[in-house]
């Protein structure tokens, strides 16, 4: 149910921001994007530090990481339209434009992922967060080597 | 209820970046903070354009909008901590280290009427929107006079 309602969430979210840029200036949307994935990276690295070691465990810590990567991870990705590829300085690569099914793939991977270290995150258990860091990770790095500039 | 699972959330939220902005570099802190303002203030501003009939109103992209905001508007005030004050570019006033107990009620009054607005946001009334739309901006702006260069 919970699992439900965050995706309810997502698919909202999705709806309400792709419309809201469809108005907006293209460096308002390379802004936005950007400012998304660095609120997203931080709360993925704190979880990342605790499934490593480098920080303590804390449960209410990783819940409330959790409750911001649920609604931070998909946002980012509404704000790719077409015409935001220049406009502003971006690491984003031409192929999300011209080979925007392959990156479409790349965001549902990465969200798919996300939902289970949210789940995991949620659910106070370090073993879970551990198991589910990696994978999410990895889908991060896969889009990265395929779509962002190094 | 849900007023309530909100607060638990913000609390959570606010608990667990505040522990990790202690072993954070002051650079590291402005860039999460200004990020977090950027997410915050599209969002906002949605509604704003909603409110103001700029934008026809949806109640289920005012609830998406609603749902960012709760889970974000928290986000920016954990990273204020002593000694990030320099270290990037930041449009912050030093008052918010020296009147620290002046910018926490800022902070404070501006979460209470953002709460408001996202009640109002999710409760799909245009009318309530407006009516803690002005309120919330009016909070911001406050805020921004003392402790926001221009």
């Amino acid at each position: 149910m919970k699992k439900f309602a965050t995706l309810l969430v997502t698919l909202a979210v999705a709806a309400v921001t792709q419309s809201a840029f469809a108005q907006a200036k293209p460096e308002e949307a390379i802004k936005y994007r950007q400012a998304a994935f660095t609120v997203m990276a931080k709360h993925f690295h704190s979880l990342g530090a605790m499934a490593g070691g480098k920080a303590p465990f804390d449960a209410k810590a990783a819940a409330a990481d959790a409750d911001v990567l649920a609604v931070v991870a998909p946002l980012p990705f509404t704000a790719f339209g077409p015409g935001t590829d220049k406009g502003a300085k971006t690491e984003a690569k031409p192929g999300i434009w011209q080979d925007s099914a392959k990156f479409k793939q790349a965001d549902d991977d990465m969200q798919a992922a996300m939902t289970k270290l949210v789940t995991a995150a949620r659910s106070g258990s370090l073993d879970q967060i551990k198991a589910t860091f990696g994978p999410t990770g990895k889908a991060c790095k896969s889009c990265h080597d395929s779509f962002k500039e190094k």
